[in-house]
């Protein structure tokens, strides 16, 4: 781990500086009519989980080319997970992904004590096989045409519910690859009705004070349909099953083209938002960091966010879901979450009072100006000075590069070779 | 309008290759074990209703340029629809266009009875404004900010119910513009709470055997969010409003790459299909003919329609909606209603049991060589034996062309000069 | 026009506050190594060109809805630009479509000169018929198939030289609809050797320190295929036409998902990127106000013509191609200039020195995050120092609208009723 | 292998209904004024090209599902091949992708002559490391900044012609992943000035008699930019390179709604179409089943080749290239061998004086008649017939599951568990 020393000397040379941004900031905010403490303070109380996958290098079905000091166990991306949360004390959350983090409960929640991190939602995966299963999830799980492999896939959902329960977690996320790859090859309304069954048994084994997320996803793997496809879908699963059940929006799963927030705005008001994966995307599921390739998009769904706060039941979960497949997974994570940060104390910046009577006067030219006056300010100051005084650090991607992190986890841990993705 | 002698003439040439085609089909079928007067019969019994603005020639935002003998009023557009039914047999039905359609009924009936057509679905029109209308659409109709234009459209929507009442349709089909062309123009909420609120005074001024279909469209004319921009909005209309209200499906109104068979698997699964705006498109809202350019995307929807069809309640409502720019509308009107069928009757060759036994077991590759099997059949002889022998004709086309009618109206009704489009 | 009080008197109020946060600016950009004023200079040397048809109210082809004081004429045209340029100092030059625009030129001159602009590139029009023209376009018109209707579409084009070269133009700027609706409609190769020759004509017209823009675009009014469907056939045109000609790429013409600034970039280095049309799209041709959808993608163009700027011989033209549905026109393109301009001081911002660095070491999370860097300073400062030193308004919309011209206006040229788009 | 006897047994039992199909198409194309045997000649006279990894399971980035026999190394994959030819008599070559398929020359050329087939195009792989790899390929191969590393990928593209002429191969296909994840992490000129010199020197020492071609794709495994990402960066290359270096087209790989066959007619007209890669697509590079998705997009591709087919220099390379994720790959890649072909027969029917004159008449509905003509003309009696004729199966799916080639492969070659992709 990395030592608070380490991040007080990374500091030392960069706090005059900050100093001086944040109060210039602070004034012109408040020339604005804006109280820049209250969006620290808004900012500091924000976290957003850690996908534990995320902390190893990711792959295409070309390729995977593994970096220095991959993470052989969820032991250790607990740890890698403790220093993104260390310098930028943003990501106080871990979600676990079963079976590739099947561990002693004990031992879970023992590591994550110790680097300060405690379970979000658990991940349940019935999209491979694994070694020492009985039934293959080649044509489907929770939708599979024979009822044992379906069965096989709700038992797996209720032990990730299981361990989820010793860990604290407060809830499972389901999503599947079920689909198809040819037309005709699936029924679809009876792939959809098991579904549902299935689904139905998982959410009935849930805890009272637990959510069930499905999450929706448009193709890929597979490539012809899929059962959960949109948020239509997912709206309908969410309905069916019951108030436990709610949507989980992936950035990345929808159409081209399609407006997101829109969707957010809908799921929202009918009670139905359950929780994000933050990433971005160019052109399918690219699993980009988030925020890289279009941070207006990132920014105007947190402004339906923040629009939505007033509802003290809204509470939606917020989670990173990324492949870093060539930079430094801790870096991308610790980016990331300061990305969705960013978004977040934007979105705070915005006239809401003055929105709503450009809105009722149909003044589009002025509402869309407020919407860039907030995603225009260049908030961090903000962001540091609230890492900061958490005992974070000012620049966390220097901190951990000034920290030799990397390099110490390469020697303990041994090199992966590169290999081929799926298709070899 | 065109005699029967001219089309007994037109089939008397093309009658003998007509029996035989339809013989060695026949032979075909019956060595496939398909009974192909069985499909004829089903064939000849299905009908696609012709929009009333179908007959005008189309124009995009850029330009218009019409030809000759443009219809001047519903009357003269009664007129053309009824050549495609003579010449086809297969569009037995108008849909009307409010204000621009609105004459008396009394006007309405007996030139439909004259030309031997009944009336489908009605259609308001409250995306453009009127020369005499008191409030404008220009920033929204049914969800506008101001409770009178909402009134407006409201009232709109009814006098169309009421005019339908007259003339005997069952359905009113409302698809309205509203949305915004900049981020934050609107309130994603609030304007859905207001449409859903004035489509409900609408939806109680039904009648208890009509139908009210809400259409949805991911953008255009608004090019930022648009209220109802896709079947998840539009389920949730349907849910609230009640079981009279079901949803409409235009082909050309998703976002790139989306399956629309499977929308329509989820919208009847869960009884809210409630009609079909048939046309195709490759890029945006197109408005191209119906299965000119993927007609397999057009049978994968009939192979649903027929999959769904054991359903005695299962009826939704079949309309083409197109926009024919570069050709004489009623020839793309008569080749269209004329793909639909064909679409229908490859549907129908399809070998459900053995379908659905592929399905069970998995077997992709045979499933969809099943599908293919009936969409790669030429079903044109039966589609052209159904027209000869209800008194159509063979070659509706070539019909129409012989029969001089272009000439005939063009001499009739004034000739209209080419202008601009919306951009001017 | 506006008179210059009423500028000095809007910015009375908001120079104090603007000092202040050119100040703090000043000293922050210090903070990293920049010179302010190096900055504000090549933004005060930047402009970009209005196009004469975005002064008044765009539409769709289901509606145009006008607003107060549309522009009757050319004449009404520069006057709004001219308050355009006078507000913004952004935007120096109009760029004229004929024959929507055709006066004597001296007309043009003398106006031009009052109010203070000068003429950017000729735009002719073959996609629409007008009244006294003696062949349509129904079909096409530099790549139709009858030689008549090529050689009309020519003899415009030329006309358009002429007329430029009277008003101190020095581009013709060629986009054209041609294309096809249906499968087989047309011979692609055939129509594009048609095209080819036809422009290679209007080339041979060209004088010799005059640029042929051609422009290209995926689809519509053309919705099967378009002639000039894509940067590569684009790059056909200028390869096979000489040195004068060059591609104009407009943000909304490509494919769902394209990477545009990659395209720029590409042009580049080919030496034929001959210019922009600066619009935003979230889904087709929306032809939104730059940078309302997206700022950053609008930000990776500028980011490639500042890379590129160290070559003397780059050039290309810049100008805004909009329509403006639900806004007041004058108001869309005065933020739209400053949206350009931000692009610019932003791209200006980052580091390039460091950025190949990174590039050359694979560091992809420092590089895009030097990008970043410059994309998120909030450069308003700068820009309205800018056009204050230069007599603009500090906040262009808050004088414009405090100035009262759209009433005068409206008041003097007479309302337009709404109307129909193309469709009717 | 499968045995002739086999075959014939198979076929006995479909002859008589061939026979009646084919002597009744024949009459039905008499009446049209076609000679099928004119027809079937030309379809026995084609064939496709299999790539030897079609005949492996396929997976996507998430898993990999094994089915039985999978191909152990080349030698298993070419008897696999052998299979295809055999029953199709449509696949008489294999193309090889080195290092998979490295083995000495004389093994490939005895093995290959074994089963009776010849090899088509060379692909190298430089997209993935080896595990004997000095440099990795993570960011980038030909274009990468290293100037070591770029060699090692331009030696690897050598030795693949060496490999290549010794085994009779006259191609070299070159596709690369080389691209960027994040806007700033590559510079798009220098990289593509470095891909460009990289490529030449490949280019310098093919023979004289080869080909190179060149492959685009518009992303994955890249997901923000791809060197060689469309069409008009393909055509560059092989402008900047010489007369043998041409573009290769994957179906798969556009931006959603791009008009491919428009593409193959522009690359034709400037004389760049190199070959393609037939498979199909819904949202992205799917490589499905060719013709599975929109068959009619494959009927349009090949009406652009009988188009082109006057020329005697114009001869494009056909291969396959999907992945079999849920299907056995040997019935996929037989289906899609048949579904190229029927493209090609469907083709051969469209009446092409007719078509050209109405493309002269601008009469856009008979022009796409008579396409359609071409493509609802149910040929697959000409393509049976064509099979039987050369010794092949009839139905070669039913004649091979009768075979029990599955069974006995997978009795001979060791089971492989299914695995994870590239994300874990």
């Amino acid at each position: 781990m990395i030592h608070p020393d380490r991040i007080a000397a990374a500091n030392d040379t960069a706090e005059g500086r900050l100093s001086a941004d944040y109060e210039a900031l602070g004034a012109h905010l408040d020339r604005r009519g804006i109280d820049i403490a209250a969006i620290k303070a808004k900012v500091a109380g924000y976290g957003v989980a850690v996908p534990s996958w995320g902390v190893g290098t990711g792959g295409t079905r070309f390729a995977r080319f593994p970096g220095p000091g991959e993470p052989r166990d969820i032991f250790d991306k607990l740890e890698d997970c403790g220093v993104i949360h260390k310098l930028t004390r943003a990501t106080p959350s871990v979600s676990l992904h079963i079976p590739w983090d099947a561990q002693p409960a004990a031992d879970l929640n023992s590591k994550a004590q110790e680097v300060g991190l405690t379970f979000d939602a658990m991940n349940s995966n019935t999209f491979q096989d694994q070694p020492d299963q009985a039934l293959s999830y080649k044509f489907g799980s929770l939708s599979h045409t024979d009822a044992a492999t379906r069965r096989q896939a709700i038992d797996h959902n209720i032990a990730c519910i299981e361990l989820g329960r010793q860990i604290g977690s407060k809830a499972l996320t389901i999503w599947i690859g079920d689909g198809s790859n040819f037309p005709g090859q699936t029924n679809f309304t009876r792939q959809f009705e098991r579904y549902l069954d299935a689904t139905r048994t998982v959410y009935d084994a849930l805890p009272d004070d637990w959510t069930l997320l499905t999450e929706h996803k448009i193709y890929e793997p597979a490539f012809y349909s899929t059962v959960v496809q949109d948020w239509g879908t997912n709206l309908l699963i969410a309905q069916q099953l019951g108030d436990k059940a709610k949507c989980l929006v992936d950035l990345g799963h929808h159409a081209p083209t399609v407006n997101i927030e829109m969707i957010v705005a809908r799921l929202t008001q009918f009670g139905k938002l359950g929780g994000f994966h933050f990433n971005d995307s160019k052109y399918g599921d690219d699993d980009l960091d988030t925020g890289s390739i279009d941070p207006y998009r990132l920014f105007l769904v947190f402004n339906e966010l923040v629009e939505a706060a007033h509802n003290p039941d809204f509470n939606p979960m917020h989670m990173l879901d990324q492949s870093h497949n060539v930079t430094d997974p801790i870096e991308s994570l610790m980016v990331s979450a300061t990305e969705v940060q960013r978004a977040y104390a934007q979105a705070l910046l915005v006239d809401r009072a003055a929105l709503a009577e450009c809105q009722e006067a149909n003044d589009a030219l002025m509402a869309t100006t407020l919407l860039k006056a907030g995603f225009r300010t260049d908030v961090e100051p903000i962001l540091a000075m609230a890492r900061f005084e958490a005992g974070g650090a000012i620049d966390p991607v220097a901190a951990y590069r000034a920290s030799g992190y990397r390099a110490a986890v390469a020697a303990e841990r041994p090199a992966v070779s590169g290999a081929g993705g799926g298709i070899v």
